[in-house]
């Protein structure tokens, strides 16, 4: 798919999928795009763990029940490594794990699926151990993000975005 | 371009750029694609700053010298507004702007160009604060990152990344 088209295309899926499985390979190729993106000094700092199907998303959902959990097919968990940057002061997880992040919601709609950026789940701290604990991730790595992918199950939204001079000027700050 | 191309085409470029410009066509593109990524509940903190030509980027470019700085025809710089995620603890500038800016590095390579997440020259808080002066951004915004945008003076470099079996794991981690 072209990439314009692919950015256009993507939107929150915050509603039902379909039961149709995805394959691994493309659940690899999601993955290896995520890798793809930059990193911090090229550090690297993102972990991923592939969710096949229902039965390795399930423990997940009943920590955090949310609606896209609750039936995704398959999904990715995103970590990162805080042992990657270990200086004071320059840390690139963040940036390390969302650039990745957008790979991957860009690779889902390429391959025809819909996803969501889906990190509210694991901010509660004992959410986050208790997903941590499913998952069997060292406690250094934190669970950042995990990325339903499947099919929709009827169309989704995507949201209207601010006018584009709103959010943007030239030669200065206006 | 199709969006694996791009993914894979898509290197950090440390090196000098041609002088030849960037449509303004172009630099809009770009910014729209940035634009379009995912932020949290849809509140959009980033804002852009387009760079059309040399007059544009001096001053930045003379507060923190970098080689990409020096010789890009064009840049758009990178901003997030503190005041779009009032609320404790849940804060997502970076996210968005970490998703804007991998949706315009990869944009840039779409279009034929090559391009950089520069964001180094401007942690230090004096030069953040210079930068910021020049460009007219107001104290609750901050200088995220500047994105140089040209065509390569020669040939840039693809850094090597860890093989994906260390970095991807099934179903829990390992």
């Amino acid at each position: 798919m072209d990439f314009f088209e692919a950015v256009e295309k993507r939107y929150s899926h915050k509603t039902s999928f379909l039961a149709e499985g995805v394959p691994l390979a493309d659940l690899e190729c999601i993955a290896r795009t995520g890798l793809a993106a930059p990193s911090g000094a090229n550090r690297q700092s993102v972990r991923l763990i592939i969710l096949q199907n229902r039965d390795d998303i399930a423990d997940l959902c009943a920590i955090s029940p949310t609606i896209g959990l609750e039936t995704v097919p398959a999904a990715i968990a995103v970590l990162t490594d805080s042992r990657t940057y270990p200086g004071k002061g320059m840390n690139f997880e963040m940036e390390d794990y969302s650039a990745a992040m957008e790979n991957m919601l860009l690779a889902a709609v390429a391959l025809g699926y819909v996803s969501l950026w889906l990190d509210s789940p694991f901010f509660d701290q004992q959410k986050q151990d208790a997903a941590k604990k499913v998952l069997g991730v060292p406690d250094e790595m934190h669970l950042r993000a995990v990325l339903p992918v499947g099919l929709p199950d009827g169309p989704g939204t995507r949201r209207e975005k601010l006018p584009f001079n709103e959010r943007v000027s030239y030669g200065r700050y206006s």
